[in-house]
């Protein structure tokens, strides 16, 4: 399955880039600067806009919706609601990062509450905070996961059957699954876990893909090797993480479709 | 006109410097760190304040206000509201920087009712963002530019004419108008279009020229000239957007009096 | 002192390293992300939560608190208090930042009451800050001090006296006191002062080293020592801001305990 999902990987690239797919975040205030320059920088054509006065109507502009619950309080809940209602009701994919999810009772039951009622095409979190939804393990430790993907692989593939979505779980390596698909992504680097919001940008430029491909765990498999990829090929010298940070930006911008048939590493099991 | 002109900028940026203009700024989440350090490295001073029992005392201190709507919630209107009253009674000049007017009825219809209200001495926006304000195109797409600055000039120049204030619509070549006069910047590059908040900052730094120069349009086109240069700057050897952006940072620091003065392309017709 | 002192300094940046500490920020929108970024270079675990229903289970997982006022409005203020609280009967050690305290009453005012409720283990401002808290100067302009470190350095002794806490006052030099110790630090460069946030960025830091060195002031002044000798790595060839800022998130990952107790200036008095 490697050649051929490499080589669509790489049309969803060109496709995403032609469409511009607007992706609506409504997310956390640390990573909304990242999130934008990614996904700007990937192709696609970032928002952001949290006003309840406003979600419902910029959801229907968007191609995708992403929710990210790093800096939550009641008005942005009310906001994702209403936005992901809306986004349900036209068909518009949504994307949940529970950030921190296990560290509050607020991040793990808001995360819960979004995804029972939202029915999320993916569910995107490290291996800490895919265990605390399943209430497998607990102990997110902040919004840094203490855990390994390995641990979450089992938690992951049963909420995702449970829930009927896509859960992805990033990490060293990141496996994705809808329940019953299994991805594993063996590109990108460790550089990415230095940086404050690599995973915010994970889930964002899983919105972008989820814009042009129908299935979401091809989707977010796809999102995550683009951005492996652009990972490995910042990571070239080792750079320290503020130099890593702007040359995956730029990487974003100079990866083409070609390079990401070359270098995917996806097995499928 | 031209060289009188590159020499009046080169004047005012100097100017703005020795002053270190203290700029207030009620903008989006997701340009605050840009505008900021935009803002310090061309010499002004920034200042970031929202809430509505401190908007009037900040702004007493600033030399101009800048008001942005890029992510709007009602607490944040408010304060707007407040803070441009203030700063209409002291005769603090105002910029307002429409983001995503069109994209949805609660951006225009603030952009419109802020304009109304407190008369600011630049409007700032893309193209679609003021065709969007004078109904002429409407169908903003998001916060992105769909719409060249050519479509725009019409409807600028109206709405110029009839807030009685400056209007400049950036892009390609920006277009600066207060009804009577236009102005034409030839300046600038492409890669700006490829970092999120370009636009924003263009508002901050009109802000900043504000502060020093009392007539609006002359001083909107100095800010996009300056801005504008700093961009050919930091667009030498195309960078992608990351490294663009922050070489666009230290152009800004860089740039002379004098460098404004042998590069700027300003037209007016 | 200052040999000691710096082997010291040296061993907490690794002992910070090896425990990951958890710094729990209720900072202000401009610098989270540059905030976040530079405690996961120096080695440290940074969050970012200011609900008032998450922010004491979110405390009570971490090393230090650090409240920053530079963009305050009534909820933000109200977390403060309530997650202050917690950590204060949890023995979490605070840092207090009076971002702009003296610009406008509502700073000046939460600057003093958090002081007097929270009693932080720190509280770390510019000149302008430290002195318009002890209104004896009064006057800040904005955000960034128009005072030496020198004119405030009687006035961080009374505070520090009458408050029990310890004062750092930063700039060209930084002075930290607790009232009766005195420690100067020479470590740093003038380029600091030219990218935002980095006076918020000390502040997040001196709660970096809090979570690992009980003694306040020997903390504050370990970090502002830390923070001195990255900034003197980054601002090697003296580049522009845009630049240096992304040299220093390099620099607070590549700096080695033995640099710092290489490069240490401090001096007791």
């Amino acid at each position: 399955m490697n050649t051929n999902f490499a080589e669509r990987a790489g049309q969803a690239l060109a496709e995403l880039r032609r469409r511009r797919a607007l992706v609506h975040n409504i997310t956390n205030y640390v990573v909304m600067d990242f999130s934008a320059n990614a996904l700007l920088a990937v192709g696609a054509s970032p928002v952001m806009a949290h006003a309840v006065e406003e979600v419902r109507e910029m959801v229907a502009l968007a191609g995708a919706l992403v929710i990210n619950i790093g800096t939550l309080s009641a008005p942005w809940i009310e906001a994702m609601f209403v936005a992901g209602r809306e986004a349900g009701e036209r068909g518009v994919p949504i994307v949940i990062d529970p950030v921190g999810a296990g560290a509050t009772s607020l991040r793990t039951e808001t995360a819960l509450k979004l995804i029972e009622e939202l029915k999320p095409a993916v569910v995107r979190g490290n291996a800490s905070e895919i265990l605390s939804l399943g209430q497998a393990g607990g102990g997110t430790r902040g919004v840094d996961s203490t855990r390994a993907v390995d641990e979450a692989q089992a938690t992951a593939l049963r909420l995702a059957a449970a829930w009927q979505t896509c859960v992805a779980v990033t990490g060293a390596e990141d496996f994705i699954t809808d329940g019953q698909r299994r991805f594993m992504v063996g590109n990108g680097h460790a550089l990415m876990s230095r940086v404050t919001g690599t995973g915010c940008v994970a889930s964002a430029l899983t919105g972008a893909f989820l814009a042009v491909e129908k299935d979401a765990a091809v989707a977010a498999t796809m999102a995550l090797v683009v951005y492996g990829v652009a990972g490995e090929m910042a990571a070239v010298g080792l750079p320290h993480p503020g130099t890593f940070r702007t040359r995956l930006i730029d990487a974003l911008d100079s990866i083409s479709p070609d390079m990401v048939t070359a270098q995917a590493r996806v097995k499928e099991s």
